[in-house]
């Protein structure tokens, strides 16, 4: 009889989540059926497209049912197998977060590749955040040596990656964060880091003076005002990769879009969204590439971890205010130092 | 001794520019140097790009020196010529348009290319406009057979080719027009007419009920209201060939851009401006392609002619008032009747 707590959203928000939306629940998890597993969690991956499944809406993803569990990026290990390709002990990624033990059919799982780095880096670096990092510059911007890049939340999981690739490809990046502790992190790591928490007008100038040339590629994370500055000193032909607008997912009302929309066409520009999870066929690829990278030391990547189960609310909820830099995580019981 | 009557802008325009702003001049044009042509005008074109170059900024074109000859796309015969190219009587296309004579250096100056249409088709379906409609589906939206297409200000110069080149295709098509009239040309033609002259809410209502099943390919021409409602319209990896956005071209202020402009994101949008100036290397895979179709009536092009060099600045505002069904142009004296 295993035990498995689990959280659960108890109904739909409207603007930035309350806490008290979710709870947590427990329930004693039924026999294994022939091809599942079952896993203790050690890390779990909180991520600000989460916030788009907690409204009653399908989008490319189905939305997140009420008072089921929640989902996520989780890795952990097998605790017991009715499926051939695992067994007791093995250390599996999967979908099945926001809980202790997971119990999942097998081919929702997969082994961590073999990569001498902290287990975790597979819920970051080489993993979603990672792929969809590089992923963005390379199969949607069209990403060449010598392009002016700029990154906005450029500390955040996806975005301290975007810059740091796009800056060991060559390119002078401009990378944007919020506090002055990340834009130090920028800097220090070769980019010339902005505060996007600024109104357009002191946005744009900011950008001219960080980017005197104006920037090619623009990798978007956060929207609003700073997608209007980025539309502002964006090259002609320029290339905008859409991975994110972090700034309109608690938006209760829509919001007007950039006032400088005909951009696109005085600039000729090539504006893309993109899901990384229709892109799986490039994984082998990403961690191929990046993996010995990251190995080698050349890829830096911060972590912003709280610890237990019972956190992986407040851990989602800072994600909106600047909470983290880097990937934000939740470690459980038995995760391994990093 | 010839004299050259022309046009010229005597100050900048804040919004839709005032009549009064247009002078008609007169100068004796000087003897024809080495390599030059002098050409009689017989037809010209009026466009709504021009508004752009009206005002004192560069953008992918020079703006128009004030009190100097406005320019535009024009159709001649040569009268005079010291270009080995050129001889008199020919038949050309240029961009000194504006005016009833023309000298010009002979490399900025075409033969007509060799098909059975009335002149004037090369400054409409054979010319400019007919290859930026061609352009945007084949190059930068990436048409397929069986697309479900919309077309905005589809009884355009440029919209209503691009209409019934997708419609030819195999293409189901949606296009927008502002008045009955054109609607009911468009429904002649097989493409389903939606009135764009609506608030975001009605349009968006009426685009459903034209394209239950949305669109995969949107073929722009207006923005503001339009470019929001068919956002609203579209479906996952649509995209979106940006040729203008006409609504926005007399703004004194900048508007607010699509309040759902996230969709770009939630619909894995591909969203891309394009000058078609920057493109003729494929005018000769254009005109092979689309003549022989014009030639054989397959394609139809309307036109709305207005009578004389004096009428050119009334030709040109009636557009942005919906004035035109089809191709603007204005015939000078000496032109065939069509």
């Amino acid at each position: 009889m295993t035990e498995s707590r689990y959280y659960v959203q108890t109904r739909r928000p409207s603007g930035l989540p309350e806490k008290e939306l979710f709870e947590l629940r427990s329930s004693t998890l039924p026999a294994l059926e022939s091809g599942e597993v079952r896993i203790r969690n050690r890390w779990l991956s909180v991520d600000p497209y989460m916030r788009g499944r907690m409204d009653g809406v399908s989008t490319y993803i189905e939305p997140f049912e009420l008072e089921e569990p929640l989902e996520g990026g989780a890795l952990g290990e097998v605790i017991e197998s009715r499926h051939d390709g695992f067994g007791v002990g093995d250390r599996v990624i999967h979908m099945g977060g926001w809980r202790d033990v997971a119990q999942l059919p097998g081919d929702q799982i997969q082994h961590l590749p073999q990569h001498d780095v902290p287990e975790q880096a597979f819920l970051g670096v080489l993993g979603m955040p990672g792929m969809t990092a590089w992923l963005g510059l390379e199969h949607i911007a069209g990403l060449q040596s010598g392009d002016r890049v700029l990154v906005s939340a450029a500390s955040g999981a996806v975005g301290s990656l975007a810059a740091q690739l796009a800056h060991l490809k060559g390119c002078d990046v401009v990378g944007t964060a919020g506090s002055s502790a990340k834009r130090e992190w920028l800097e220090a790591h070769g980019i010339r880091a902005v505060n996007h928490r600024q109104s357009v007008e002191a946005l744009t100038r900011d950008l001219q003076q960080a980017a005197p040339e104006g920037i090619d590629v623009y990798y978007e994370n956060v929207g609003g005002a700073m997608l209007e500055a980025a539309l502002n000193v964006i090259n002609p032909f320029g290339r905008i990769a859409v991975c994110g607008m972090i700034a309109h997912y608690n938006d209760a009302e829509p919001a007007p879009g950039p006032s400088n929309i005909t951009h696109i066409l005085l600039r000729r520009l090539r504006m893309q969204g993109f899901i990384v999870l229709e892109h799986m066929e490039h994984y082998a690829q990403f961690v191929s590439e990046v993996g010995p990278r990251v190995e080698r030391g050349e890829i830096d990547y911060e972590e912003t971890v709280f610890e237990g189960l019972k956190q992986t609310p407040d851990a989602f909820l800072s994600l909106f205010e600047g909470g983290n830099t880097g990937k934000m995580l939740v470690r459980l019981e038995g995760a391994d130092e990093a």
